[in-house]
């Protein structure tokens, strides 16, 4: 237990243990699936109380009065803290894909004026975001195209026919985070804009989407965010694109002056304008609740922290379950991994099977991938040391019951 | 005091008193304004703990575990119960304007094959309604156009121009009740589609959907449902129209198999190819507990009692409030009118303002009318007695205080 002691140390420095303490953890489980929801914050609980009140005793007056109303610009501000954008260009809204919708069409909308008709993306980026660009050339801009190419080809092809580059920050499945701002620059330069999905890295990798002069972001709510179950996504659109940016879904919240009920939308001046009903008041307290204890925490130390997790990880995995078979996927390089880390076994399922019964949550992607989240804030270094030590106990069983491997 | 007695009678006989008893009602406000946001059920505070505990124990193994995935559904169902839906029909969704815009897109996509381009709508509908219209002329079928008419030539103007009608069941203004099953009726004689904003009639107003030979509607969830604060919205499309329904929004939810994480996009067979992300699920679990309670009151009842409390409300406002310059707006014919009643008055904000001051809550239009939503839910008959007793007497103070009228 020498070496886990070394783990424990490190939990013990850890600048940030005092956000880990303000999550409402459970006791017994270690859950390395908060890149699929992060969670709860012990302050979300709190929230939800206030609101129930607040619901009872002042009832639709609470969306003036406890500005509900403006809730999806102030906590679309406070993710601007996390991702490196300045007040004014993000919003929540709907979920995910709803949002990346509108910000896909009215990107399409935005080069309506040239012959440009592709939207770019990798061939293996998250299926939602392909669907909705699918769906967007069959039902919204009949004359424009997606061309699906693998990931490490994107940069070449970005030619004068692309209207807009549509690309996950970090993949969903290998972890591998993508240059933005040299991609960015290169779709300037080229004359396309770019929208990234920041699902898998706000929170976790160190964002500056106005200094990386991005165009177009949205990104999830209940993963690194923690803003819990189906919490809604948000969106960004740089000040510079705001003015001339129109989205398709034109609701009556995206109205400059929504309460004046007047016949004919006139879009909201701001970032507002890409909202479109009421927001789910009760999802977006916890969202802003999550945002609010995640914003706390010092990028650096986040970045520092996930990176550590992850050679942590990889190395105790390379040393301790390589000989029964168990090899890691994704980028070997840091500097272009996010925060999550998978392995390859053909006894995935079993050991995602030994590992819960342990107390160890993770992803089993059938048939053999198994998929852990190292979300640095809440996850310690003895977690990963104690997972990984599981993970040889039970594979050594399983070979003890069996023949022996070759 | 002799006719209060009276009305604290009907209240003491009152068949949905045992519903009320189930609503978590401040003990000395009156709200009638559940037409903008029904008051929370006792059982939505505990839902909401139990979902906190769940996140917090299972993390995202609640979306299996505890059925997560189908409440949208299965929450749909339950709303299909109170709008005369056969099962499969109905879903929960985004928001009311985000889900008009998916039923709005898929009906003129359905008459795409013919030379109908018209969406024929009410020019006074309520401005969201219009608003999302236009932006579908405007941004996805550019070809079609929205003709606005006086809500009483809607019958007249279906012809056949018109791919789809769509309206408000009552008009959120005046509570104008249409005669769902005619304009429906003379719609299919012309090859139109109707599409109903259930708004302001579900959990008021007697639905049969399907006796009615409705196409499509959407609703709102936080009115007369209860659901909540931004509570999402549902979408009904019937049976016969859904294997050839397409939304253009077609996120990873609507897929038929979302966790094949399959790179095309494979619709859903039933009403689930309707929904796009993840669904809020916090807001999503207060809608369900409202729709619950709202689902167990007996329709003939809860009409019977709207009925009465607007006669009511309408004869105690003629009697002693006329005097004073106020006017009942809106239909006189208790058939033609939702669960809702507006005054005229020039002293309408004072009136707000005093009755609030008194625990009256309403929704003032300024200038000069006042909404008052009578949910038979919650709503008392006594309630509606001491509301109209309470302008009285601000208005005879005020005459008492300024010079005499004339």
């Amino acid at each position: 237990m020498e070496q886990r002691r070394y783990f424990e140390q490190l939990d013990a420095v850890d600048p940030l243990r005092n956000i880990r303490a303000q999550f409402d953890l459970h006791d017994d489980r270690i859950f390395f699936n908060g890149n699929s929801l992060g969670p709860p914050p012990l302050g979300t609980a709190k929230r939800l109380e206030e609101a129930m009140r607040r619901w009872r005793d002042d009832m639709n007056a609470g969306w003036w009065d406890h500005r509900w109303l403006q809730l999806p610009t102030l906590t679309g501000d406070r993710i601007g803290g996390i991702i490196g954008a300045a007040p004014g260009q993000v919003v929540v809204g709907e979920s995910t894909s709803v949002n990346l919708f509108k910000l896909l069409c009215g990107a399409v909308e935005l080069q309506s004026g040239s012959e440009r008709s592709v939207i770019l993306t990798d061939r293996d980026n998250f299926p939602s975001d392909l669907y909705i660009a699918d769906g967007i050339t069959r039902y919204v801009h009949r004359q424009a195209t997606v061309r699906r190419v693998p990931v490490d080809e994107i940069i070449d092809q970005i030619d004068s026919d692309v209207a807009v580059v549509t690309l996950s920050h970090v993949d969903y499945r290998t972890a591998q985070l993508l240059p933005m701002r040299r991609i960015n620059e290169r779709a300037h330069e080229a004359g396309a804009l770019v929208l990234w999905d920041l699902s898998h890295s706000a929170g976790v990798v160190p964002l500056e989407l106005d200094a990386a002069g991005t165009d177009l972001a949205v990104g999830c709510g209940y993963k690194y965010l923690n803003g819990g179950p189906g919490a809604p996504g948000y969106m960004y659109v740089a000040h510079r694109l705001l003015p001339r940016f129109e989205q398709p879904i034109t609701g009556w919240l995206g109205h400059t002056r929504p309460f004046d009920f007047t016949g004919d939308y006139q879009p909201d001046p701001g970032i507002a304008r890409l909202t479109t009903g009421c927001p789910p008041l009760l999802s977006l307290l916890a969202l802003d609740e999550g945002v609010t204890l995640t914003a706390q925490a010092d990028p650096a130390a986040v970045r520092a922290k996930s990176v550590a997790l992850s050679e942590e990880f990889i190395a105790l995995a390379g040393a301790r379950l390589a000989r029964y078979g168990v090899e890691v996927t994704g980028p070997v390089d840091s500097a272009q991994r996010g925060s999550h880390v998978s392995l390859h076994s053909e006894a995935a399922e079993p050991l995602a099977k030994g590992l819960a019964a342990r107390g160890f949550h993770l992803e089993l992607r059938p048939p053999d991938l198994l998929r852990f989240g190292l979300a640095p804030l809440y996850i310690r270094h003895v977690d990963v040391f104690d997972c990984v030590a599981a993970m040889e106990q039970l594979l050594a069983e399983e070979t003890a019951d069996s023949a022996p491997r070759q």
